[in-house]
């Protein structure tokens, strides 16, 4: 289960032609952010691995959480292979990511553990909000407030970037503004990553995505379009549209879309990932530059900027 | 859900009039275990707590993985709150487990943690190893051997029970051979409750077991009483009537029960408990004298005593 889940092999165990694993972005983050910090790359790969294996343990309890049927165009671990074995093989990967930290050389092995447990606190914390928000009303003292749904952007999908793109650094002892800078960063690219998601689970192709079309609309997620439209003047018809019908069907989500673009909601999400990439290069910036390299730094952007525009 | 699955209040968040927790053992032992190391009761208390998380983590998704509806005399988390969320909920607690440890004071953390992660390893690979036996056939060449079941009820039971017992000595930084002992000592503990656990499931009184009478037979459990049954001359009955009917009905498990008692399976399993408890004893004798304190090994002992009479 672990290594189908990682993209190695078929659920039977069978080899694949082509591994079906995700971007690796993660991994990249950690190698990166260690270098940009000045720490040797052992470190890097210490934390790359770890990152990795809390990653892949999220995104397979996720998908039992969400009920989700497929991930990266193949059956989801739960489908494959019954929700009980799938809970399990998710905790053994926690398990392992905890062992593969505590089993790394040197003093501040303890920082890292402490990190890298702040970030899954975070994590399970912005799940459960993400969660939760589905059930509140779209309008009225009840809804969900943009920075409510910033913060649980930054906890469920930043600061597992924030600890990737620092763990490296803790691991090496960098220095605490090191650290903090380069968490920061990772976790503003985690709204900015969030908020993309939810312009492409409302406009971008199925065919790309590999989601249903209009999914989070009709399941009444609180994304960030949809949050600011409803800020927005004239936010009146849609508002009535998202609170009255539960749920919406295929042409009720059609309209919806249409009206959050009509009123500024795509426009103001993608302003809110601008602003966030902006904060990640400001945070690099910040990185004390006597452990800066000018040469990974480069990297780094490079990598952010290729990832967003591939994007947006 | 933390605290009702701790037992501190009810599903709404209500406060229980009487705390629904259990035994409390993994605590005790924690306690103890750090003591008849001679080392300082803070690092019992550390230890207590983060295996209490993670036996409350366990607990909560086993009772996913196996389906079980009540607890203690209480609706499980995934009955009263939904498995999704049940899910998530155990992925907080182990977070929360291995927060409280990084987060102790002291040069022995990274050791503490990788104790930690070494038995949260066993216990998955040990309730995975579990639910695969259930599948595996009563006799034949692919059946369950006791060698089998030992190092299953090792890993699923005696690997928590032995970081309790052990971890608080590797917080102190306890010489090797102590905690080793200690580490020991909690393992054989977790095979003979596990192989008591098993005797309780077939003759136990469903009223203090509070679980229906005869479960483990009616799914197809691997339990020690009727593996030893199997070894035995004169199992041939037992084992046609086993792999005959699929699954077992109430009058066929009745006769089962029978006959795993009257081909000696009931006294093979109380006499495997015994030599696991002997054995625990043996490995607290083996605790270098030198750390050892009289007073704290012989209520670690008065207690087991305690458990053992009272269950078997």
């Amino acid at each position: 289960m672990a290594a189908y889940s990682l993209g190695w092999c078929e659920p039977g165990g069978a080899p694949v032609s082509t591994p079906a694993g995700g971007k690796g972005l993660r991994q990249v983050l950690a190698v990166l952010g260690t270098e940009t910090a000045g720490a040797p790359r052992g470190a890097g790969v210490t934390a790359a691995v770890a990152v990795e294996l809390v990653h892949t343990f999220s995104l397979l309890h996720d998908d039992i959480m969400d009920g989700d049927p497929t991930r990266r165009g193949r059956p989801t671990v739960w489908k494959a292979y019954g929700t009980g074995p799938a809970v399990l093989a998710g905790d053994a990967l926690f398990a392992l990511a905890v062992e593969t930290l505590a089993a790394a050389p040197g003093a501040d092995v303890p920082s890292a553990v402490r990190h890298l447990s702040t970030a899954l606190n975070d994590l399970v914390r912005g799940q459960a909000d993400d969660l939760l928000f589905e059930s509140r009303p779209w309008a009225g003292p009840e809804s969900v407030r943009p920075d409510e749904y910033r913060a649980m952007a930054e906890h469920k999908t930043g600061a597992l970037l924030g600890c990737a793109t620092a763990l490296g650094a803790v691991l090496a002892g960098a220095p605490r503004e090191t650290v903090a800078a380069l968490d920061r960063a990772g976790r503003h690219l985690g709204v900015a990553f969030q908020v993309i998601d939810d312009l492409l689970g409302i406009w971008g192709d199925p065919a790309v995505t590999g989601k249903p079309v209009h999914a989070d609309l009709l399941r009444g997620k609180k994304t960030f379009p949809v949050l600011a439209a409803l800020g927005a003047p004239g936010a009146r018809p849609l508002a009535r549209l998202l609170d009255s019908a539960d749920p919406l069907d295929a042409a009720d989500a059609r309209r919806a879309a249409a009206l959050i673009e009509d009123i500024g909601g795509r426009g103001a999400a993608t302003a809110e990932a601008r602003r966030h990439i902006a904060t990640v290069g400001a945070c690099l910036d910040s990185v004390p530059s006597a452990a800066r390299t000018t040469r990974t730094t480069d990297d780094l952007r490079a990598l952010l900027d290729h990832l967003v525009h591939r994007e947006m």
